[in-house]
């Protein structure tokens, strides 16, 4: 059998120790299918003496990660230290620095600094690999760079956030409010204890950045994803969304869009209504899916789990096989040079549906300034409910959902109710996901 | 740019067709992504005239199929004649015997034949991919080859005939019974003028020994998959699943069974209760559908058309793609020589729940006969329903769900009733398929 593939670890963390386990768990079978034996040789996490759980003799203990990434016995570092900058990233390059390969778990890194990266790669031809920074165990970047690879994509969706979808998803089945069930996923490990990058999009956000990049081809550009949390998607919208034959997801959306002769890139997080009989509708917990649609294809799905310590190990060795294979191809599925860059898109001329709730005050002729409101910007409503409020002195609900038409009309309407005395707080729009 | 890949066309069906267009369509970006133009050379079909709605013109028309392996300017033939034997099977060997790369569509040929054909591509180290062979345009072969590579895989199982797929949602839809929606289906295209192949289950075979061989790294084994279509499935089955809780579904089940010391492999197409919670559940009309379940990654699913030119192209020039890459590994995840054989599983040991229907004479004694027999074959009932006759002189049918047990004490049931003249017809039993 040929030479072994050698890694260096760096960060020994939840992820860090499934690594260790799976290729110790599988070892003799990950042999067989990378064609040689893939050997951890170094590893290097902030605190030597914790107790993780894995006997960490067998490997060489490395204080500089710098150096660690210089070790003649390394030819793949593997970065699960996290942080779009400071440690990983300077482990990063160094890595290609010393044309070693790199595979890492880290999607704000690869979301911000991944084309940097890409380029630093390719001087040496170094393989570059990061399938498990995108909906863990899934594996979906080789999906959309091998698997749809004859295809022109059109738009690629997905739930690209477990925290988010196990909150909608308990939220929808309990009935209960946002908070808590946000204190519930923290209960059952689902949520950080400072869940702010989970619910306000951002993680979702950096996924959906290397999504588009590997989809489409173009230059990562994370600055000019429109990110929306589900911070204000109350119980009450659920139920509603509920009644009209919808549930509420956290859908990253990508898609190129034509305006004039200029070919755009739209690229959003936000809370959607998603059709029951839609695939992501069935999609609850914490798991992942996302779908790609080509122009030969059709629409594509892949599902699994998101997270957690064994599906982002499943992700990280499958890159590390493709590595020992010879396999690894273009991290942005062609040469950096070839990445085009396309103009972020209009959001105001997306042609949709909307799902808007109003919260207002109880009295007479609010209904009639909204929909005056409505009539003014050109929105079209399909329906609309008011409901009574819950208790006295309590919110009003009104919720409505517009006829297909042009965005930049209902962000005219609310611009025209802003800072009416009749909504007490800001309303909430939501588009409804098109099949 | 590097050479161009050179590839020959054998079958100039849709899918043929399909790939020409598919070729032609995306051009530009395949040579972006695959490093290098890919270029059809040379075509062959029965039929030379026949107008097939591209121009053939800028290809070399080869009458004989055996000589188009062997020119000069071909570096992959790529076979879409069809068929487990005859010309596809010679032009497949002729093309290994020429030092070619082979990309096929045909379940049936590798199914039959794919070791021979593997161990003969591995004499000159020649490609061989046939991703299009299972589940369309669903990159499902590359999933489990390289995605869950680092994975132990314990059970593969999905949906893999569209058109029993289809058959049974819309009599889940319609209330129709089986016959009425195949001619349906047949009306639509979506099942051929000669069902048999996918309504008796054969098609979603062959898939599945391709699948197991590949998820398992065994030598693939269609004689042992044991195989039931779902000619026999009625109207009332699916209204009774429906009032457990389950929709039926014809899916292919592969998974590694322990009996005493020795590894078995148990395959089986058969149609299933499944849980409306289940992904499976969801999936409707001719979509293909494959789960597999990773001891690290958790349980993937892969989703898309089953099926179709355009689908079914994309998955074959991703083959290409591939290739001219120079990315083709294994063609079944490990060399010929390292593939195990596992014997076949003894399906009586499968522990499980199933439901099973009769249908029987309406008279005095026929359930105290059925429900001793269970209680003599130590099947323990979960849930009976006997539902009247919807006619005068109509049949009766008895339909019950048994708690967990061995499916050995189910058939030992069946045969003390075998024979008995109160079963008008004989029982159906389907298994519920476990989450």
């Amino acid at each position: 059998m040929a030479e072994p593939l050698r890694i260096a670890l760096a960060g020994l963390g939840t992820v860090g120790v499934g690594v260790i386990r799976l290729i110790e768990t599988n070892r003799d079978m990950i042999a067989a299918r990378a064609g040689r034996p893939i050997e951890i040789t170094a590893v290097t996490a902030r605190e030597r003496g914790k107790d993780r759980g894995v006997d960490l003799s067998p490997y060489a203990w490395v204080d500089d990660m710098h150096a660690m990434a210089e070790r003649a016995d390394v030819d793949v570092v593997v970065e699960l230290v996290g942080g779009s900058d400071g440690p990983a990233l300077t482990l990063a390059r160094a890595a290609f620095d010393a044309g070693k390969g790199l595979v890492t778990a880290n999607k704000a890194m690869v979301a911000h600094h991944g084309l940097e990266l890409a380029e630093a790669a390719a001087i040496h031809n170094s393989p570059f690999a990061f399938e498990a920074a995108v909906a863990g165990g899934i594996p979906v970047l080789k999906g959309l760079r091998e698997g749809t690879a004859a295809n022109a994509l059109t738009r690629i969706y997905g739930i690209l956030n477990g925290t988010c979808n196990y909150v909608l998803s308990e939220m929808e089945q309990t009935g209960a409010d946002f908070d808590e069930m946000l204190a519930a996923a923290q209960d059952k490990g689902y949520a950080e204890a400072d869940p702010a990058f989970d619910i306000e999009g951002v993680d979702a956000a950096h996924k959906l950045a290397i999504l588009a990049a590997i989809g489409f081809g173009t230059r990562i550009d994370f600055e000019n994803v429109r990110t929306e949390g589900i911070t204000e998607v109350r119980a009450s919208d659920i139920a509603q969304a509920d009644s009209l034959g919808y549930v509420i997801r956290l859908v990253g959306i990508a898609s190129l869009v034509s305006e004039g002769d200029d070919c755009r890139l739209l690229q959003r997080v936000r809370p959607c209504l998603v059709p029951f009989r839609h695939p992501l509708a069935a999609v609850t917990g914490p798991t992942n899916a996302v779908v790609a649609e080509g122009d030969f294809s059709g629409r594509l799905l892949f599902q699994g789990a998101g997270a957690g310590d064994k599906p982002t190990a499943s992700a990280v060795v499958a890159d590390l096989i493709d590595i020992a294979r010879g396999q690894s191809g273009a991290p942005f599925s062609v040469p950096t040079t070839s990445l085009v860059t396309y103009p972020p898109a209009d959001p105001g001329n997306r042609v949709g549906r909307d799902y808007i709730r109003f919260t207002v005050a109880d009295r007479p002729g609010v209904l009639a300034e909204i929909t005056a409101a409505m009539r003014d910007a050109d929105v079209s409503i399909e329906s609309l409910i008011q409901r009574g409020r819950d208790h006295e002195g309590g919110d009003v609900q009104v919720a409505m959902v517009t006829h297909e038409g042009p965005e930049r009309c209902v962000t005219k309407a609310l611009e025209l109710l802003d800072g009416s005395p009749s909504l007490t707080a800001p309303p909430l729009v939501m588009p409804i996901l098109k099949d």
